[in-house]
């Protein structure tokens, strides 16, 4: 991304009526689509559910009356569950007697301080109240970005840029960016206001008006800086619309469901079990979807063995590559900023999932503490892809062919993030042998810059991108999604290994042969051995338990098989590089830590890098049979093409955990017995 | 792989009854798919067609009177087409009349030598007649290789090694495998034959009976060589087993239809069109699948244009790591010493392919000519995954939710060749955006070795392997796939860019920012420009022509997004790598050459390396603006685990080759003219 928007899935929802958010829905657009989408009762007790809606409204009254003044109003930035211990999760789940607490972690700016609280609410008190005096500002809600949009459209120097340009004012249409930091020594909390000209289309992005700064203070809400630069062409509408009900033959197509129709997969509450997996889903406004507790039941063990304590996206960095006055400090952390989970979309039935999908809804918190909704933010669907799970061919017996194939199915969990113009689809697939598969899509709009070209020969200047269509310049950027993986593989205590396959030469006369190569395993001892630039040396990277043997001896252990292998362009001393250092390496790995959740600081907006992944490993602390979290980087760096223009086809990445010596042999080869599995009571029980 | 047996699915095939044929197939256990499977007519002329079995009789009979002798009899080592010229075949496209030649290219043996032949269909003669007398011996045969395994079975001293291990005859199973070369200044025609214990499992592979060496000279067909070295156990059966049938609770998985079950594409003939895209699709008894001529269409423009002349899998490289007598010999060349396409197996329906899939049939040569016949050799299907093409959700304009979502549906062309033990599943996958994805999918069997360990505390000296099981080590091995690309980009004369993304210092006060990426692009001018090892570096990769622009001024292009970037770990004097020095490089661009197919050499087994695609590079040719053959090599290093006995779950990579900059827009957004199509003769036409 990019800029936010108020979105218009807020609604106002108050504790007398829960009806109320019915009829406001009604207006809404979406609001078929919540009617034909399976009804899910979240009401099942888990202590990592995200809050409900009736809890955010606890939420917000406590805090209300807490920062109760006549000249300031509090204003809410983050509202999610305060995550227990993970003892207490566990001892929960092999005991239901043990109750863990509910609380709610919040952040919130009253008098122009960031305020950490913590909401107890089951006493229904406050019981820490922390401001934060650090760099750095929470993530900007969607009303106080509106309101920064809104300023420009008043403000006589702003008004005389437009019509200098001959524009009409009522189809310019404003948007708030965060600004990164650029080594200032003393930082407002700021953003900047960047216009498109919509007249005629509704891919605003495709049509900048460049050259114009308005900066605005958050906290103030005014603008305390205002520059009209230079003039260049709005890009023309044609060629922008994406709309098939603005074809003369729209698309039909819609996804069919590739499985069974009725789903194999039970939700109970926000636990989710399908086949051998179980595990826990949750929706945080600043992460999206978060997967935790998933286990897999082991048919020879019958028993269900840990796998993933926890998974999500931590935060994506964003940096462009242009230079210019109106776009060098685009350097965007899009969960940190802007909320991840906050800009999730509702998914369209049949388009973004198929007809077998099942969807889940999301709350998050508005400004006023108010809860929103975002109706259908996950799906959960049963895919055969047409793949095969399995298979051989023998020819050799005399007299027989055998043939066995297994068609794959997997189960799928999906997410839709569009933050401003970049649409992010995320999938957790889940498959049978095992694996879990994670698959990042991007497709959306560009961000794209005016300029006065119009054809390539033109360009004699440096332009940071390539000419998509007249007037129209495609910015370089990268993407980096890091992602938090916090692996339990049978357990807390864990190890990560590197298995290096090295070549070895020959000596003597041994074998004709003059080399091969073996594998040379070494397990980290601190965070420096684990931190790991991926590239074409051949690396094994192993999540192990080293205090668990398959009967042959292995250590059990979960690989990461890891897709793409890109690292930051910028240099180490680029300010937006130093807040966004944890793409340094692909690779990290940390004792699990419960404050150590946002890779690039709990405050990224504005953020110096004094609070981040790197920042944490370099205390360099014991990483071998601890209780660990592995942290891998999905980059993209994006040189935009033609057919990027006026919407991208989707670019994916994915990467995969895959069991290895985890079972005693592929496990889908194990005859299952007679069911009575051995698991946590949790998962034992069909709700509480 | 490994080792090869006589197919059972050679049938006698007679010129003058093509109902034998049917009578002979009906004993074998695939007749029923035979009969469900849509029979597709295959009499469309087409001068890529691959040769009918009328043809192939027609080929035997005129080679075998060539060489008819009292003392010798021939044997067929590859019969094949003999490709037009590639500005033949455009010719033809362009204005029907000028009807290509119908040539077959042989590989035979006779005296003990390899003779070239071109046989003219036409004519009926042979119009070249070649003794090839460099190094290396062509593809063995089934039946070569079935009757060298079977001189172990009457072998005394054999028969004494069986004895004397307790083992039962009757329950060994023999195969022979390719030698490879370690730097023997002479060289004969020879297997090893390697054998195994069936005794209650179908899974031979798992119970090798290590120790013994068997040498074998094919063109003799003698044992030349026996050593019997050591004696540890043949592994258990138990857990071996992998079909459905054997267990109490047989999965009943199948797939089902992913898209419209009436199929969308249309097959004339080899000729397959779907959507935009029309291609051809072959059968080559080496190669396997071959996609040729692949066009499409561009609805701006109102024509198709041309994006892949030819791609196939040029050869498998599959070096095992085992120091052992009778192992380190073991460095495959799976297509030039088995051949892929001899080795591919008929595809099951709703398990190897969902039911919405269209099958095609193969044919190829046995050792005397006769032809064989591989039913349901290829699958055609649509599939819906449950991805999405492109989407946008819009937020940002006032009282507007613009949500516009496009499912992806995508046409796959499947084919799996199963090289002894191994199951390769390649697929290529046609997307409407104008991408094509090729991915390959490894699964089937390991090659173990027995051993006497049964726990890996044991394990004292070097195992080259995983202990899997009881006695039983899965040896460490890799696995590269070469493709041979032949882009012919909107024509034949393109050239090779590479765009490196370079960090870029900021200098001076221009802006807050110190540094940011550029790319730099160089076009390759000879072949060692365009040799590329792949890492962590960014660097994009593109075929583009340097004489088509776009309206706003880029040149056309297709990119590559490579997958893996795995390089051989052998040292570049290992014999082995020698003969594979293709993997040397992940990327290499050729002039397109007519006789430069087969990366690893025309006669690859028993090569040295002199007649290879390294080989053939060091002429550092021209190679800008001309037409020329993208290489890319997908390699995997394999060591296995628990998981992969006793069969292996799929492990897939893939890459893509994308329009950029190819097309004005994202094609999907062009709207349809009135499809009055402006191309080949060849693509007006629904049957000749």
């Amino acid at each position: 991304m990019t800029a936010k928007i108020l979105s218009i899935l807020e609604v106002e929802l108050t504790p007398q009526s829960k009806t109320m958010l019915l009829s406001t829905l009604k207006n809404l657009l979406f609001f078929l689509i919540f009617l034909i989408s399976p009804i899910i009762t979240t009401q099942d007790y888990h202590p990592l559910n995200p809050l409900t809606p009736s809890e955010l409204i606890q939420v917000q009254t406590i805090v209300k009356n807490h920062f109760s003044s006549p000249y300031h109003s509090v204003s809410f930035h983050y509202v999610g569950l305060d995550e227990p211990e993970k003892s207490i999760i566990l001892l929960w789940q092999s005991n239901l007697d043990h109750t863990p607490p509910r609380r709610a972690f919040v952040i919130a700016r009253f008098d122009q301080k960031s305020h950490e609280l913590i909401v107890d609410l089951l006493t229904n008190s406050i019981v820490l109240d922390r401001v934060y005096d650090g760099h750095g500002y929470p993530i900007q809600n969607f009303q106080e970005e509106k309101a920064a949009s809104e300023l420009a459209y008043s403000y006589a120097p702003f008004i005389a840029s437009i019509m200098r340009r001959r524009l009409k004012l009522e189809e310019v249409l404003c948007m708030s960016f965060t600004v990164g930091w650029f080594g200032e020594e003393t930082s407002r909390r700021i953003v900047r206001v960047m216009c498109y000209y919509l007249d005629g289309t509704v891919n605003f992005y495709m049509r900048p008006i460049e050259g114009i700064t308005v900066t605005v203070d958050l906290d103030e809400m005014k603008i305390i800086g205002y520059r009209d630069r230079i003039m260049v062409p709005v890009p023309k509408s044609d060629g922008t619309e994406y709309r098939g009900s603005m074809q003369s033959a729209p698309p039909d197509s819609t996804l069919k469901g590739s499985a069974s129709l009725e789903p194999s997969f039970k939700l109970e509450g926000h636990v989710l079990r399908w086949e051998d997996w179980v595990l826990h889903l949750s929706f945080d406004m600043r992460a999206g979807l978060i997967i935790s507790l998933a286990s897999i039941y082991d048919p020879e063990k019958n028993e269900y063995r840990r796998v993933l304590y926890r998974g999500f996206i931590s935060e994506l960095f964003v940096p462009y590559m242009d230079l210019t006055e109106e776009w060098y400090y685009r350097t965007f952390f899009d969960a940190g900023e802007n909320g991840f989970g906050l800009c999730a979309v509702p998914l369209v039935p049949l388009k973004d999932c198929p007809e077998n999908a099942v969807f889940m809804d999301g709350y998050f918190t508005s400004q006023d503490g108010t809860p929103g909704y975002i109706p259908n933010v996950f799906c959960i669907f049963e895919r055969q892809a047409g793949n095969v799970m399995w298979r051989h061919t023998e020819l050799g017996i005399p007299g027989q062919m055998v043939t066995e194939v297994r068609p794959e199915t997997t189960l799928v969990v999906r997410m839709v993030s569009t933050v401003g113009n970049y649409d992010y689809i995320v999938d957790w697939e889940f498959k049978q042998t095992g694996t879990i598969k994670v698959t990042v899509g991007m497709t959306g709009l560009l961000e794209v810059r005016g300029s006065m070209y119009t054809h390539k020969d033109q360009i004699q200047e440096e332009v940071y991108g390539t000419i998509l269509a007249e007037n129209t310049i495609g910015a370089h950027h990268d993407h980096f999604l890091i992602f938090s993986l916090d692996l339990d593989v049978d357990g807390d205590a864990n190890s990560f290994v590197k298995s290096n396959l090295e070549t070895s030469r020959v000596n003597g006369d041994i074998s004709p042969r003059k080399s091969y190569w073996r594998v040379s395993s070494e397990t980290a001892k601190t965070e420096s051995d684990a931190r790991i630039q991926l590239g074409s040396g051949a690396t094994e990277l192993l999540v192990v338990n080293p205090n668990k043997k398959t009967k042959v001896g292995n250590h059990v252990g979960y690989r990461l098989f890891p897709g793409s292998a890109a690292r930051p362009l910028l240099s180490d001393d680029e300010y937006a590089q130093i807040r966004g250092a944890f793409t340094k390496y692909n690779v990290w790995v940390t004792p699990y830590n419960k404050t150590e959740k946002w890779a690039g600081g709990l405050y990224a907006d504005q953020s110096r890098g004094d609070d981040n992944l790197a920042s944490w490993s370099l205390r360099n602390r014991d990483i071998e049979n601890k209780d660990i979290v592995l942290w891998y980087t999905v980059g993209f760096h994006h040189v935009p093409c033609q057919e990027d223009f006026p919407v991208m086809p989707t670019l994916t990445e994915s990467f995969e955990l895959r069991p290895t010596n985890f079972f005693e042999h592929n496990p889908m080869l194990i005859e299952r017995q007679h069911k009575e599995i051995i698991s946590p009571a949790k998962y034992n029980v069909s709700s509480q």
